[in-house]
């Protein structure tokens, strides 16, 4: 155990789009465990579109990061010292510490994993983790996804939006279209992933590269980006068309309201619904979801690609390039 | 039987708000009817704002109205002549061949309804028509009432929002809050119908007076008019608020796309629904509903008030007015 480690502090709350300026790299005293804590070196940390949120001082579903605190998130490790007899020193624990490069922590907010053959344990923080687990509930709940359905998914070379795309095609999807923001991503969903079309929403108005891409319209919507794709989406959807809202990164950097959809008349004509979701409400579902990926990962039916970035001081960095969409699949950061 | 009778037909297509021209009153001759067929005098007929939509040339739920043919809608008469074992020489029955005096139409396609002690036959048209069991299937099923809810309805004077909060306070309703348009309609809610609250959309903007009747927010928003009204609601929501969407009479007669709510992030902070719905998708809850609400009705429970214009020279006048929030209650053409 070193006596002091490096941690990301909040330094100030960005208004608009996060900088440098906003972060602190600092290095801080590690206290022992005590009772029921256990201690944990950090192999990897997670930057997470969320995240954004948590930069401002509002309520919200996760609770702001505090000023001159260090940030928090999601983060594999290896249990250095424990001090409770429920996790074993080795033992791989996925926890809220990230941000750090080592962490003290309850034994009671930490979950052993196992260490599967053939699988990196950075995919607990991407397919295997909540990324993959908020496709999961997104697509098979909210959505109530259907054999047959065609299913468009923005943001779909991301972490959630790559599996979302892959579970849909795995489960009988007639169709599936993805949108993106580079021709590397597109070439990522076309031809890595399987996706049956995909457009570069940089390309011109959304609803005519949707148009292009799903001539017969679409049944599901999975939104990560809200603004312009949603619209399009809205007036693409076909009779008792299902919208499950995930995430608006469109919106996560802006300072003044963004307009919304112009078509929502069409939520009767259609029939159509649209429902936001969080991922944590729906842990019921957590087991058939560990079942099923890690049974379709190991038998090389889904695919991922990791994003990943080395070192602490690199993190501030990939996560404002994540808001930008700098990431293939999921980004992680090696500590 | 007459051998002629007065109809109004469709003349041309409007652009924005209808007017006058876009009808017009024409004499023509009424057939006897043949096999399986059977002739009604029309008692009442009904005016409701989903009409607007039938004068555009635009595939939907409802055909649209043809140009120089006679306009259909909700109506109810006495059977003066029948070819059909199943509907009797004086039967009252609900039909969909308004806009008219009289009507042969096809047995199979007029509903005989039963004359109940102290119930106007009107209210086939609104209370215990379609109007009520819109509001039925919107608040119980799409919106998922649960009583202890605060329920939010707009248009809350009109056929279907005056049985919205009234349902709802007969079910438990923590809080039911009504917008209108005019004071008197407001007097109408809070004296007459028992909603808690009232405000009319003219005084200010939405948002401030919703949360000045709804201090701690709303469970349930009951859609009528869309645009401003739909953006404050959204933003009134408590967590794992309902919205039933059953029309957005703001945007009827918009020629060109009304803005969207600005604040549709908060779908998922807020874990939020919102389903479109049309009545005739719900069929199944029809015998439920008339059970219920002949009996409040008869009991005195539920209350309404008719806007009654007499005559067919009338109508157009009426339904132009409706558009514009002339009526308080049921809107009625009497014959």
């Amino acid at each position: 155990m070193p006596i002091s480690t490096r941690e990301i502090q909040l330094a100030s709350r960005p208004h608009g789009e996060p900088t440098q300026d906003n972060f602190a790299l600092a290095e801080v005293a590690l206290p022992d465990p005590q009772p029921g804590e256990i201690a944990v070196r950090n192999l990897a940390m997670s930057v997470d579109p969320y995240m954004r949120g948590r930069m401002n001082d509002a309520p919200s579903y996760a609770p702001p990061w505090q000023l001159g605190e260090a940030a928090r998130g999601g983060a594999i490790g290896e249990v250095t010292a424990s001090q409770s007899p429920d996790v074993a020193v080795g033992s791989l624990v996925l926890h809220d510490r990230g941000w750090r490069e080592h962490a003290v922590l309850p034994a009671s907010e930490a979950f052993v994993v196992p260490r599967r053959d053939g699988l990196s344990p950075t995919l607990y923080l991407g397919a295997l983790g909540m990324p993959g687990r908020t496709a999961y509930v997104g697509l098979f709940r909210i959505a109530a996804f259907q054999p047959g359905d065609t299913v468009f998914v923005s943001a779909a070379a991301g972490a959630v939006g790559s599996m979302v795309g892959q579970l849909a095609k795995l489960s009988g999807a007639a169709r599936v279209i993805g949108s993106a923001g580079s021709q590397d991503k597109i070439d990522f969903l076309l031809n890595d992933l399987g996706f049956d079309a995909a457009f570069n929403y940089h390309d011109g108005p959304a609803a005519r590269l949707l148009a292009q891409a799903a001539p017969d319209g679409i049944d599901v919507y999975f939104d990560n980006v809200g603004g312009e794709q949603l619209e399009a989406a809205i007036g693409a959807m076909k009779l008792h068309g299902r919208i499950a809202v995930c995430g608006q990164i469109s919106g996560y950097n802006a300072s003044s309201p963004q307009p919304g959809p112009r078509n929502l008349g069409l939520f009767v004509s259609r029939r159509l619904a649209m429902k936001g979701f969080l991922v944590f409400e729906h842990d019921d579902l957590a087991d058939e979801f560990t079942q099923q990926v890690s049974g379709w990962l190991t038998e090389g039916k889904i695919k991922t690609r990791e994003t990943v970035v080395d070192g602490l001081d690199q993190a501030v960095d990939a996560f404002i390039g994540m808001l930008r969409g700098a990431n293939t699949g999921k980004m992680i950061i090696t500590l």
